[in-house]
């Protein structure tokens, strides 16, 4: 598949965009208008370059409101365009995007499909002069024409060698136009093909095109089964992201385009999946497979057939299961500080077991159950304790991080002695580094091997990670397309430094469970001259073990002296007002600092440590199936650690 | 008329929001259930501490989803709202919130009034042995009632003294209903007033609600109209801001509530002049008075009546007409550093005289016909030079002074000698100091008098000034109320680090003139790590001069060896082909490296100069009564300016 990027969808000088698009892997790129009027390099300065890295200048855009318009405007438009395919001789580009008129339709036309085929066959002799294609589309919000089939009818109508469509994802999935139809357009017609995903939002559709699209895959669109249409109508040019995002407009123009690449990687995946589901059951066609390589999906001949049926040949990478479990946590500390000491503590008052230093690095191993805490006193950086790496347990290591390193995920670098296991990592984007495990070898290596338990023993029930704002969707990609996890609709609770986002990526219920969850929490940003908060506000993370009796627990906790996050007394008022609980049960929820919460499954009972640098953690029991993260408590617990902290820094 | 907050509207901590609301003058506060949920303080300490600060509370809410239920479903919801009226007695908090049911109303109710009814009594009763009152809500987004009307239908059914209403500003006209119906209420049966302004947004009203609300006259609401019906009903209760921002809950808890109380004094005053003008004119009772006291504004005698009318007594502020002018522009800088050096260079460079030292400071005054100036070498901060502070033109300056200080604008402490002009200054948001000036007898403190010019002279046209991102809606309220500018419709253009939102604050046309133009700019935040970007590109802001000549302008500032910033070549090719400008008159815009727009009334030239600290030039040719700013020329300006700033930060 021939995979591009707009221009616009990068922050940077046009010259930044270019070079990072090259080094992501992009076969092209579209210009977009903007970028090249405000760029000192010439146009032939940038034909050169786009030779020199080896990226197609596929498009040039966006060409707006030419059809439509009274005959003095009609000739004004074609002297206008007649500019732009000049520019486009010498920046070696033979493809426009014309989209249809939004700011000077004449009232006069709205029904005259007539007079705006009439125009476009104007313009279409003109590029041919020039040697230019041009691809009209209907935009979401085109005065008459904001419908893809509509757009089509009159570019058929037409019937010119130099006029086609272009199909942009965003303008016909954001309107909610049935995609079937898109195969009764020759493939030859579709002069070029933009995708970009969104999260489904009630707005007017300008706004949630200018601000809120997302890459591929970091949204709620159906871009396999689009693309599947589009695979059948034979096309075969370029699959590009035009993705308008306020926040990658601010991010690092080279992780923007490495996400982007890996969107795209990854939709070309799931439309080869979909292929291949839909042929090996035709009336199927339209059930989209689950994440990763559940029960049901297509088979890898199966995969390879999909991606040979069709003119745009679609790479598969190597097919993984989702996770079975999380096979431990790293915290990372700086060796001998007095947190450290603190950290450890901790860890043996929540009853974990100190299993000895490892072989030949300053780091410990923790247990407790299933639950596997490394502690690591090498290299800490930021506040910590932190959260530095997480294990996960897979079926076939190889194939994991080969499939990673595919989606472009970097590989950690580790030096490992002769007889050590190899383990390999790759970096998530919020720097975490993410072990792909096949068992428990690498325990040995410390002093006291952990023996292996049976199922009701404790384990890492979720991990919450803290993410910058400016990787947040790019983190949802990255654990969706290279661990397989499935996201779920994003919450938000309150803290008393704003609203903290949260979006829970896991694996599907097998048999009541889940084998792995994880929270990746967007905390507001903290400044020193904005609000009373501490830094610490917005990176707090932390490990919940799941135990088989919370409130045993709790007491042996309580005995070792563990400092719990105190709850108010309010809380317990309010809990009582809500759920009317056995007295009993709350006084034993007051005496131990218990938080509780109920959905239509089942109960939760959970605590809280006080933190150690960025770290805390939390102990919880899923009662009948409880599935959340008892999110209605989240507020009392922001409440309490943001005081705790401020008291710190006031002292 | 009595001032509330709720506490929502806050960040921090229970107590931080109350001392806050008292010290911003505050007459009461609602108290949000979450913040007393999450709060280490008993009720009886809360109600202690608000004793103590002299702060009523004033409303508990919300209480959710309590009619329309099942009979089951409606003894639980009785003993939770017991809960809640005994820990009311315990807070001394009279008054409850109740919205319409949201979440568990059932179907079976949909048309069923006469349950709700039922229901409320039910409610009324247990109240009344409470000693409370239910105030209830109709929720824009309620299940069966979404609908003031509907809400207040019921509560006149039940007519029970403990059961009245609550109308919230945002859930009435968010959903576009009629507010006149609003007289029909007896002022007795409205329990409460809720109100909160917004920009007008198309999108689902609950996310609009939740995360966009922001403080009266920071938004397109028409509240005077809405708080005058209020007013007729004999209300005369608290009016209580209740504003769920994503901002103002990140923001400084001390600065938000003293905007939020500017926000109802500026409601007050407006809500008063609607009234008077309502009175003088019932026919236009609908017409709101322009902003200030401008044209056909009612005079004090009338504003006096009107706010002795009614039971809800409206205080009204020192009238004041929208200033004349810009007296002057203060740019700070660090003395004898070379950047002072630099920028006196660019003055000069521009065609502005040194008019000389200040007598006694270190502060020199420069002019360009009635464009003035200040150059002051003291206290710089941050990245110097940068635009410290703006004189304003006022009829008035005792009176202008005093208005500012009764919105409480933060006086800023000057020393004057005995001989010298007292000028007045008062804080904006974002730190420039804003002087109001009747005269410009202050410039005899310098070496030479500057002498006065006439109409065609050179004059500053517009300002541009920086805004952090926490105080952006801030700064539009504080413009609008203390200054009587106007805000305009935002808008936004693309930079190479992101969108650059701007805010228009300018005064009304006067035969085609305007006499102040202020834009408020929000840059994206750069962040070291974010973006190749350096923290200069979030916080430019610029002096515009307006010359009758632009291009002979251009050519003697050339001649004087001005550092122009360069505009690309591209520009000039896509000017080209939108406009089809004459040949020769190109040639002269690419020449000098003039930008060139044009809207429906005329033609705008401008030039910028490069950049001295966080501060550069614009010059400006209005022709022919053109009124914007060459909005489509900023994405080249700011394009060239970063590649100047990364070049710079490179080396």
């Amino acid at each position: 598949m021939r995979t591009g990027i707009a221009t616009v969808c990068l922050s940077g000088t046009l010259e930044q965009k270019l070079r990072a698009a090259a080094k992501a892997g992009f076969g092209g790129v579209e210009i977009f208008e903007a970028d090249l009027v405000t760029s000192p390099l010439s146009p032939e300065e940038v034909r050169a370059l786009a030779e020199d890295l080896d990226l197609g200048l596929d498009l040039y855009q966006p060409f707006r409101d030419f059809d439509s318009v009274p005959d003095e405007l009609y000739r004004a438009n074609l002297r206008r365009a007649e500019a732009k395919f000049k520019l486009m001789g010498r920046l070696g580009i033979d493809t426009i995007l014309v989209c249809s008129n939004v700011a000077t339709a004449s009232a006069a036309y709205a029904d005259d499909d007539g007079l705006r085929a009439e125009q476009l066959h104007g313009l279409a002799e003109l590029a041919a002069d020039h040697g230019v294609k041009v691809a009209y589309e209907a935009l979401a919000w085109g005065t008459f024409v904001n419908d893809y089939e509509h757009a089509w009818r009159i570019v058929a109508d037409v019937d010119h060698p130099n006029l086609g469509t272009c199909l942009d994802t965003f303008h016909i999935l954001s309107r909610g136009w049935d995609t079937e139809p898109i195969e009764r357009i020759p493939g030859e017609k579709i002069f070029f093909v933009q995708v970009a995903d969104a999260p489904k939002l009630s707005m007017d559709v300008l706004n949630w095109s200018r601000h809120y699209r997302v890459f591929p895959g970091e949204g709620q669109f159906d871009l396999p089964k689009f693309l599947g249409h589009v695979a059948r109508t034979g096309y075969n040019g370029p699959v590009s992201l035009e993705v308008f995002n306020d926040t990658f407009r601010q991010s690092d123009v080279e992780r923007t385009a490495v996400d982007a690449m890996r969107s795209l990687i990854w939709l070309e995946e799931r439309t080869a999946k979909h292929l291949a589901a839909a042929a090996a059951s035709p009336a199927g066609a339209a059930a989209e497979p689950a994440a990763g390589a559940g029960v049901g999906a297509p088979t890898a001949a199966q995969l390879a057939a999909a991606s040979r049926a069709y003119p745009m040949s679609l790479t598969t990478l190597p097919q993984v299961a989702p996770p079975s479990g999380i096979n431990f946590a790293e915290v990372k500390s700086a060796d001998a500080a007095p947190s450290t000491l603190e950290l450890e503590q901790l860890l043996a008052q929540l009853g974990f077991e100190s299993r000895g230093e490892h072989r030949t690095k300053p780091v410990s191993l923790w247990t407790l159950g299933e639950a596997r805490i490394i502690v690591n006193r090498q290299q800490a950086r930021g506040v910590a304790p932190a959260i530095s790496a997480l294990g996960f347990d897979v079926d076939n290591a190889v194939t994991a991080v080969a499939r990673a390193l595919q989606l472009k995920a970097v590989a950690v670098p580790r030096t490992s002695q002769a007889n050590e296991e190899v383990l390999q990592a790759v970096q998530a984007p919020d720097g975490t580094e993410v072990f792909l495990c096949q068992d428990t070898l690498w325990t040995e290596e410390f002093g006291q091997g952990a023996p292996a338990l049976g199922g009701q023993a404790p384990r890492i029930d979720h991990i919450n990670l803290a993410q910058p704002w400016q990787h947040y969707d790019e983190g949802v990609l990255f654990y969706s397309s290279v661990l397989a996890l499935t996201p779920q609709p994003s919450q938000e609770v309150s803290s008393p430094t704003g609203l903290v986002r949260s979006q829970v990526m896991q694996t599907e219920l097998v048999e009541g469970e889940r084998a792995v969850r994880l929270a990746l929490n967007l905390a507001p940003w903290v400044q020193a001259d904005s609000v009373r908060g501490t830094v610490e506000d917005t990176f707090q993370e932390h490990i919940a073990i799941a135990v088989p009796d919370l409130v045993a627990t709790a007491r042996a906790c309580r005995a070792r002296k563990l400092p719990f996050l105190r709850i108010p007394e309010n809380y317990y008022e309010d809990l009582d007002a809500r759920f009317a609980l056995e007295p009993e049960f709350l006084a034993t929820l007051r005496e131990l600092d218990l938080l509780y919460d109920r959905d239509e499954k089942g109960d939760f009972l959970h605590f809280y440590t006080a933190t150690v640098g960025s770290v805390f953690f939390e102990m919880v029991q899923r009662i009948g199936g409880y599935d959340g993260f008892g999110a209605p408590n989240a507020p009392v617990r922001h409440a309490v650690q943001h005081s705790l902290r401020t008291a710190r820094a006031a002292r």
